[in-house]
């Protein structure tokens, strides 16, 4: 008997198990003196009648309310794509597949805080919302996929060598210093570790590549390579289970094949890392530390085996010179840094830039194959000293993205103010163009999709971004793990001004192989 | 990098890997300028420093202020039970485990819809807040708890012979109709169906029986058998979880062996159960219908096989006409009710007190040994035409609860108030004490109590009412299911002066066999 909880548990775990209805007959709350009665037939025998519910040309009574579906105009409503009926799928079915993954979302935990509550994200369990996520996968072409995956050993191991030259970073980011404050003080403890022969004979990277599909030289491209804090290992999970649970479910109406989405087991796998390094420093009082944004828990008087950075690639996570101390001292300690210093630098856009250079990823792989798979997805990277490239941009900037070297997303400039930056740049004469990186615009491809947030679908054209992740392991002698972890995957609502979707309107998503 | 989203996926599975702390040292939106560094020794070497985190004295700058812990000072306060150190644990410790169980909760689904956020309920995965839930396990004795669950199939059984009395049942509750319209409008039906001579071939019954251990003379006593609407299913398997996971994790600082709480798997019985007796009605193009509350969604045109009542238990859930109409003609077909009329009526009150009545047991089980056993669990049970109870109770309301007829507790009168209504009833010699039965006053443990709510602790003495979830699903020909399903376990602070815990500050639990 009730206790008013609202709760879905036994009705979604049913779900799996055969074909499920369900019906209001009693709406509580509700004024509607509709006849429910009239949604069974009418064929009543003595003893038994075949109770089954009325066509769906009549089911306006009954249509469900969970989860609001919203149309958004945009300009590509206009244009030559129709957005009506993507997928086939008509605004009933719509209806049950959208409470389906919301239902879903909340029984499996794909949820974040609500940042309209106040006490979300303060204290766990409150005010939690689904994961904003696409409603379906995103179709992606199967040969790309398996490049990106077939890259993530590969980028682990620049990223490792990288971190070891430490002239190397010094020097490719010695202008970027000087007007980057932010990566000058990186650049600090980095020279304190040289300085003192700091040697981390246990590394351990968990980095996420990310790459667009550029859709007329069908060139899978990378985007960045993240070292530090790659984010969603646990949500592009739940998302890819979300999907072949829908797929599976209805497999009839949709009539897509959930093997074809590919299995994404990033979380365990880093966690398996962690456990590794854990393993590997060979404390078994030790612990393994997150540092994190939020206020979080503690455990007093413990030696650290590994230090996971949640939180430290944002200049306003070290508000003052104490956040500075502390990751110095983490720095000098003997823990396993996830990352270290050098492999934070190894992160940074300068580096990528530098690394897409003439003869310079020579200088950290042997295997040739191996260097020409990267060079192969290194998108027209430039420093803003090549005049060159320089005039072209100011000249045709939609062709190309400048991105300050400051991290997170949502600080890139496009299109006009790529000219009028750049021109400001070229009149003020400072040394401001170092903290900049100029690089080929990607146009993804366009497709129709359905987006979730705050329990409504929108359905927009979208942009897809494609994250791969890898971990990388290795003590003094031995590399112990050097894999590709699974994926995320980004879609953005495409009528933005910007070509990256890691900022503003991007959902989580899963892929489909094409 | 951070698109910024909260979210606790990674760190949280993380935990089950090996030991781990976390610390921030990156207080965003925090003004406190405290070193982080003091956190840690300084024990500094050349090259490398032991990085340990600071000794518990100096911990308040990291303290945690994920979930508040809250004290409720309450009459108990006072008398004789210490209220300080509860299963010994200090505050620290406790801080550390009120975050844990809320992140878990967040991460595996024990959650509801918080009915401060306005679409909550409406809109699923949007407004989620944890399940209200005791921070660990109630002791138990192991002995009970194996009474209860062999208990389960006999009250499957006697729900299912009660059933099939018609007579019984119309004269069970013939003074009742008078009374309560509610049950009235029910044993219409019921009427009906004994007219037109209808037989339900398969029957399907997902019950609860709810029972409290009386302190005093160590009974196991029978609150109620609920045989519409069972509650809870879902979320007692997930806080079970829960307590087993929290108890692994803190094995040491608890001192507790998770082996000690009992499998739960009262949700996948049951969807066994519904999905049994699916295949048994063998229509594979029929549905399970689920018959709910709010508005949910549906599908057309489609035969049903099973219908669940998650709702029509209440007044409330027949707003008009229409749903009586709806709910005679799902009684007409020959869909699988569960329950069926006849079954939601053999879980009444009145019944329940009938049962108690010398020799009626016998009507409806053979086997001795069976009659003994659910005896044994009846506690005393009286209608108010007997006068000598009637009396009793008038002198010493203490010792009697009433109870009347509707469904959902929250509705049974104590103390003074059962010797006012006694009155009352006694003076206005109208029928309507036909409405209510007369229960002794169980006395269960009263214990000291960590319950959470909306993100806080709270610490109480509480008291605990275990319910035992049982299947039972037959054809015309054979019993296919009759099954002890799992179990609920609802604290609820004591200091109410209610005796039951369905109402009021109830919150999930699991049980610690002792």
């Amino acid at each position: 008997m009730g206790v008013g909880y609202s709760t879905c548990s036994l009705s979604s775990s049913l779900t799996h198990t055969s074909r499920f209805a369900s019906i209001t007959l009693f709406p509580h709350k509700s004024k509607s003196h509709t006849n429910p009665t009239s949604k069974f037939s009418q064929n009543h025998h003595q003893n038994s009648t075949k109770t089954t519910m009325s066509q769906p040309s009549s089911l306006s009574f009954l249509a469900v309310k969970c989860g609001r579906v919203e149309e958004i105009k945009t300009q590509e409503e206009n244009s030559s794509k129709p957005m009506s009926h993507v997928h086939g799928i008509d605004s009933e079915l719509l209806q049950r597949l959208v409470n389906d993954v919301l239902v879903w979302s909340s029984l499996h935990g794909l949820l974040v805080g609500d940042t309209n509550v106040q006490r979300s994200g303060k204290v766990p369990g409150v005010g939690m919302v689904h994961a904003p996520f696409a409603l379906l996968p995103i179709s992606f072409p199967e040969s790309h996929w398996r490049q990106a995956c077939e890259l993530a050993p590969i980028f682990n191991e620049i990223a490792d060598r990288v971190s070891l030259d430490g002239n190397f970073l010094q020097h490719s980011l010695s202008r970027t210093k000087k007007v980057d404050v932010f990566t000058s003080r990186l650049l600090d403890i980095h020279s304190k570790m040289l300085e003192i022969g700091k040697k981390e004979d246990i590394r351990l990277g968990l980095l996420r590549s990310d790459y667009m599909l550029d859709e007329k030289t069908k060139l899978l491209l990378q985007i960045e390579l993240n070292t530090i804090s790659s984010s969603f290992p646990g949500l592009s999970c739940l998302v890819s289970e979300l999907h072949r649970s829908l797929l599976n479910q209805y497999k009839e109406q949709l009539g897509l094949d959930s093997r074809r989405i590919p299995g994404n087991s990033s979380v365990s796998r880093f966690a398996e890392a962690l456990a590794k390094a854990w393993t590997e420093y060979n404390n078994p009082r030790a612990v393994v530390m997150f540092v994190v944004q939020p206020a979080e828990r503690n455990i007093g008087g413990q030696a650290i085996a590994v230090i996971y950075f949640r939180a430290g690639y944002a200049p306003t996570d070290y508000p003052s010179e104490s956040e500075w101390k502390a990751r110095l001292l983490m720095e000098q300690s003997s823990a396993v840094k996830c990352p270290s210093i050098s492999y934070h630098l190894a992160g940074t856009k300068k580096i990528q830039q530098e690394l897409a250079k003439p003869n310079v990823l020579e200088r950290f792989l042997e295997n040739k194959d191996d260097i020409a798979k990267v060079r192969k997805c290194f998108a027209g990277l430039w420093s803003l000293d090549d005049s060159i490239i320089v005039k072209d941009a100011i000249e045709k900037p939609e062709f190309y993205v400048m991105k300050p070297q400051r991290e997170g997303g949502g600080n890139n400039i496009y299109g006009d103010d790529v000219r009028k930056t750049l021109l400001r740049l070229q009149e003020e004469r400072t040394e401001e163009d170092a903290a900049y990186i100029l690089m080929q615009r990607i146009f993804p491809t366009i497709a129709p999709t359905f987006l979730m947030r705050d329990g409504i679908c929108h359905k927009d054209h979208a942009v897809s971004e494609l994250g791969i992740y890898g971990a990388y392991l290795r003590n003094k002698d031995n590399v112990i793990m050097n894999e590709e972890c699974g994926y995320l995957m980004r879609t953005k609502v495409s009528s933005s001004n910007e070509g990256g979707v890691a900022a503003g309107f991007a959902v989580l998503d899963s892929l489909y192989l094409a």
